[in-house]
């Protein structure tokens, strides 16, 4: 059994070392075009950054690594030009020599990972303009950096990427301007949930420009002039495009195979290829998802390197199914961590699905132990079955933790209503009794069945005075030192049993309190007295933050 | 409806204010023997070591907030001296007048909680040996610290409250002698796995004796002289007492409740105890388990607090079930973290039922990522159906969101084989691309499918020497940092493809690596050659911590 795989990163890797475990006897060669056998690539921007102060530790794997420990032949700088499924070879130049080559298979893997997406702007090709994908490209950065000790950088692009290198170059003392196109940074989540990654920013220095696209590049001294597409100009000294990337399936289209819609090559749950043994894994692939809902793209190194076991597998011949992603991820900026699994408002939304949510703003830990800090967290569900849906949540600690507990359960199928019930570790330095997660499913659990009746800050704006009522019921300090709900009747919670006469019994009662939690105790309240009532989910926290993505 | 609860912490606060969002007419009376009516006994270590610097803090909702927000009448100072089960009555002594009176109930709920076990030591009623359960027990130590300026403090016992109050103390400055009778601190986890905990304790000036008892203590001068099970003597000027607790069952023993075979008052999946309209929860319970080896009593705030929020529905009418608590678990040990859910060996052991189990040792995050920190986990499994049956953890950084995880999975019913599946967020900051579990998992698959043997420390100190070969794979540099396997075979795993013939074909070779994780690299090799061999789960590090457990 002869195995060629082409790309040595992530599920490249993986693939090669678990196809050794399984056959001794099996030739293995890992073709890559790259300078290296196996990288960090998720680690590149904190090289730039200097918290990863060695350049080596970035290198997980030689071609010398392989070849002693996993009998696996390592061809570094050998770039595939092409598949024969036919005649089952593939052509191949090594870039050294600058020859070419056919090499045959019995199986052939392709890790082509994803490319960076660069527009075709006019300037684009400008010496001062960089992707980060590759340790190639961060030797780049770095020499450019070194030689041209640049003052301002520009990132065009608010996703992990853009995110990561924005606060490498602050880190390094450059002034960075963040370009994003859209309404917010980190898509996979709603557009509230990332206000505060765009305050962190801001309050780390960085000058982000929502809604804002870069048009053209212009030579400009020492450095470069950007037209952006609100008509500025802005002057910089280093670009780093961090769009997007598109999956490299050139070869695989080249040789005819499938790809999906999204320009992926199409996969079944064995990692298999339209192509007779032809098996594909990573950035590069449209696997089948854990739920039709989910963007078909998931380019993130956890799914590559499941992927790459379950492709070594159904190569030499067993049956393993890979279970789909549900694209749990995170993002550390500055001090702010940003994670979330699962389906996205948005997503849902679009997908015209129906969805309903909750907030839980709460602090990491017991509030009583010193340096607690904020997470807020959201959870989409189905009011129908109770589904988990998917989640994000935003904090400074123990943001992954909440969204990891989510992701277990949503994959293990559970219910809202069993989230109330997990066990999660407690003591004061690590969470609270009643866990975050635990809240939101007690939330979530008492829309299913009636307990309580929310609503959300588009029921507030939108709301009809002939109708309905908004109640404010936090303390008179709270209002001062958080602002105000627009027009609202105000009546603290601690008053309110006995004012209850105070509120109009024609109307309906949309209750507003800070965090969303007292407002349950109000509604309880008020409909156990015979009022109409909806709490308002995530109160004056995620009114405010909704208000500023609307911004 | 009439509610009479008796005690206002955790279960008792809980299911007061449920029962109100539940019902605005119900008269909702909370009897506390204590001062306080609702208060952070989590926190009580931590505001004598200093960290928790306000004392009022921990007092979480008084009486007027009680009033106020829930209208619920909390009466401190309020000792329950009785139940009239019958005539549906209490006996009450009001400490402040010391007038006592009946109160009658609708439905009573005892949430007594746990009382500090004391043993009839002589000397034990010293004015400087003190226990900590309450507001006034920490009072008491605070005063008396104030008061005498002790040098050196005892603490006995090495459970939650005894480590947290050793560190505590050592917070303060003073020299601390930490006793346990038994083998190990945390009796959670298994020996091997407190190893560490021993060592940190060491580090931070704790003066840790284990196998070792307190047996008298005589006033010495201005502090005690202590007689120890190994015959020493030990001058000290404060002891606390943390042998462990016992549930508060009197009160429901007298009044002809059913008690359980350990001692607390035995409730169904409702809270319901053997008595009409009489119900309990918290720490005095025992409470129909989440799997029937585990141990009965569960003195946990977490469980407590949903235990109390369901016997809250099923008094007034709901039918809902408590599901049982795996005893999740977390302590913060100095720098240190130890967590663990479900079943021990121990535990396990003692029920002779059958589990296998597997170690991994890694990086709390990509250990190319500044300060990444070591991880043990350990993950015990039922072999024959893939069921997860405990884990316990150990580390600086990550520990208690590696337990949830798998707290999670456990209570899902998923089995190991769906724990490579998880998908857990990835960054390097936060894990890495395989986190510790998905990588636990796995090896408990390969052992279930056969895809490889594990062996354990006491096979390889078993060893028959005619039958069987210890074979060490780790480099010269590893050996000398750590430590040698006794009588081992030395061949670098790098080296192993060329070098298999120095292997004895007719003996069963048993792999050491450092972590055990090499080791499957090099069994798959060698089985595939032809040669018997299993992995010592857990390397070396495991090996040394089991040895060292068992010194």
């Amino acid at each position: 059994m002869k195995i060629v795989i082409v790309g040595g990163v992530a599920g490249g890797a993986s693939a090669a070392v678990r196809a050794r475990r399984l056959s001794e006897t099996a030739q293995i060669i890992v073709l890559d075009r790259g300078e290296y056998a196996s990288f960090a690539n998720c680690g590149l921007p904190y090289h730039i950054g200097g918290e990863i102060p060695q350049r080596d530790s970035l290198l997980l794997k030689t071609p010398q690594d392989f070849r002693q420990r996993f009998n696996v032949e390592v061809r570094v700088r050998h770039d595939v030009l092409s598949i024969d499924p036919q005649g089952k070879t593939v052509e191949v130049r090594d870039s050294a020599s600058g020859k070419t080559y056919r090499e045959s298979y019995d199986r052939l893997l392709l890790s082509c990972g994803a490319a960076p997406l660069v527009p075709p702007l006019p300037g684009i090709a400008s010496p001062g303009v960089f992707t980060l994908r590759s340790i190639n490209d961060m030797d780049a950065i770095l020499a450019y950096l070194a030689a041209r000790s640049p003052q301002h950088a520009t990132v065009v692009g608010g996703g992990f990427i853009g995110l990561e290198v924005a606060e490498a170059l602050r880190q390094r003392g450059l002034a960075v301007t963040l370009l994003e196109m859209g309404p917010q940074v980190m898509m996979p989540v709603d557009g509230e949930m990332a206000v505060p990654l765009h305050q962190t920013l801001r309050r780390h220095g960085v000058d982000l420009r929502l809604r804002t696209a870069l048009q053209a590049i212009a030579a400009d001294g020492e450095g470069m002039a950007l037209t952006l597409s609100d008509g500025s100009v802005l002057q910089s000294g280093l670009v780093i495009m961090a769009i997007g990337v598109r999956p490299e399936s050139r070869l695989a289209q080249d040789a005819g195979l499938a790809l999906g819609a999204s320009g992926g090559i199409r996969v079944d749950s064995g990692m298999r290829t339209s192509a007779a043994d032809i098996y594909a894994v990573g950035d590069a692939v449209e696997a089948p998802p854990f739920d039709d809902a989910m963007p078909p793209l998931v380019p993130l190194a956890g799914p590559a390197n499941r992927q790459g076991r379950i492709a070594a597998d159904t190569m030499l011949g067993r049956d393993r199914r890979y279970r789909g992603s549900q694209a749990a991820a995170v993002c550390k900026v500055f001090d702010m961590t940003v994670a979330s699994v699962g389906l996205s408002e948005k997503l849902l939304q679009r997908q015209q699905r129906g969805y309903e949510k909750v907030y839980v703003h709460g602090p990491n830990h017991a509030g009583y132990y010193p340096h607690a800090t904020p997470i807020s967290l959201k959870l989409l569900f189905d009011p129908a079955d109770g589904a988990i849906l998917g989640a994000q949540a935003i904090g400074q600690e123990g943001v992954d933790k909440r969204i990891d507990v989510i992701s277990v359960a949503q994959r293990a199928g559970l219910k809202v209503e069993d989230l109330e019930h997990l066990e999660l570790c407690y003591a004061p330095p690590y969470n609270s009794a009643r866990d975050l997660v635990n809240q939101a499913g007690m939330l979530a659990a008492n829309v299913r069945c009636g307990d309580t009746a929310i609503c959300h800050v588009a029921d507030v704006l939108q709301r009809d005075p002939a109708r309905q009522c908004l109640l404010d019921i936090r303390t008179p300090q709270e209002l001062k030192a958080h602002g105000t709900y627009p027009q609202a009747l105000h009546i603290p919670l601690d008053e309110l049993r006995e004012r209850l006469n105070e509120l109009p019994r024609d109307k309906e009662i949309l209750i507003g309190c800070q965090s969303g939690l007292r407002g349950h105790v109000a509604y309880r309240m008020l409909v156990q007295h015979g009022l109409r009532a909806r709490n308002l989910s995530g109160g004056y926290i995620t009114f405010a933050r909704t208000l500023a993505a609307q911004a």
